[in-house]
């Protein structure tokens, strides 16, 4: 029998209490595990002990998947005690694993080689910021970072817009939270006067706020408190 | 100071538990609202008992918003409470509110009226499916339903296929369960070979699974045992 790959998401706010963003049956799954896969051993480590799994934290194998991972060897290696029965918890920086982070390579190599793989529910900002956006719903897309450099930045917010007028497809994306600010002037500089903007900061956090307003209004009133927080921003129709 | 309006996630599937598949803390919210507008009023009621909130349900006022409320003014009178200062709670069939069923239009108005969303966390199929399938998560597309009638399905199915082959974007659809076996038989004749289909089928209950072939190789093995079950496909490079 070989192993179970759970995916195991953790809170995307520092602020915010695991019981808040969290099933408790999560723990459980946590708790009968030894073996992590993660993008980051610190954060991970500081997750687990947050989360109060019972055993000790130094007793638990820690092995690192993220942009530095690039071989199929090395990923092949963290598979490797999966093959061999045990089973493995995928935890990413913040969020959902797989989804806008590099956990989906070793998930692609599960299926590859007949190892079951359990997704476990927790906060998605994407999702999050689709619900309390009041945007199209039943057509999105994520689009994950924004290329950085001028033309092909506008050109890509352009593109989005394009498709979210002719398709009624909500186009979402995100930024390093340091260039909100410039990222919204540009995309208010952009988009059609009519075209909705959304912008949903610091989600699932007390602070949080997701307001959506048509790119002319956005103009009239004063830029979201947005700069340096985490941010999803949506073009939508 | 108008109300704020909480969407609240239900489950997915009739055999999880409630705290296998909620936050703790979404019970409390619950608990702190006398009014709901709801997909559905009997699957509220009955999630919102199983929930365990403390008020008498029968006290609580229900209003629903379906396909069937599609004039303005009704929804202007679903968000009233909210302008004169009561706060309300959003509940789908399943799953998140306003992604996939007809919630966005209740939180639309709310943003042009200037109050305040709240999305919880709770399980969306979708990116549940995106997650556990090894497909990319940097990039990809919730497309809602297939159109039934031939030829604009085959039709649909082979643009998904294009734009995932030409823009890695993994490309998301659902199908009610009875037509899962012949919206499989049809995407496996439609594809290229080497192009990745995914199946995620019952996620979250016991009897999940999730699985990621070629077309090719899906041709080869068993058709995966689907009939009637809630699945999410997902086309990808």
């Amino acid at each position: 029998m070989t192993g179970v790959l759970y995916l195991i998401p953790c809170p995307v706010s520092d602020e915010t209490a695991i019981s808040e963003v969290l099933p408790a049956a999560n723990k459980d799954i946590a708790d009968s595990l030894d073996y992590f896969i993660v993008e980051n051993v610190r954060s991970a480590r500081r997750f687990l002990s947050k989360t109060g799994i019972s055993r000790p934290i130094d007793s638990l194998e820690f092995r690192e998947l993220n942009e530095h991972t690039t071989s199929p060897a090395e990923i092949e290696s963290l598979i490797a005690p999966l093959l061999a029965g045990r089973s493995a918890g995928v935890i990413s920086e913040a969020g959902v694993p797989a989804v806008a982070d590099p956990g989906s390579a070793v998930v692609e190599l599960c299926h590859k080689r007949g190892i079951k793989v359990v997704p476990l529910v927790g906060p998605s900002s994407i999702i999050l910021a689709v619900m309390a956006s009041g945007q199209n719903g039943q057509s999105f897309a994520f689009n994950g970072y924004l290329p950085v450099k001028e033309p092909d930045r506008t050109r890509a917010i352009k593109r989005f817009e394009a498709r979210a007028l002719s398709e009624n497809q909500s186009q979402v994306f995100i930024e390093a939270p340091y260039r909100n600010v410039k990222l919204f002037e540009t995309i208010l500089r952009s988009c059609h006067a009519s075209t909705r903007i959304t912008v949903a900061t610091d989600l699932t956090s007390p602070s949080q706020f997701t307001v959506t307003r048509t790119a002319g209004e956005w103009g009239k009133v004063p830029m979201p408190d947005f700069a340096k927080r985490p941010t999803i921003f949506i073009i939508g129709k």
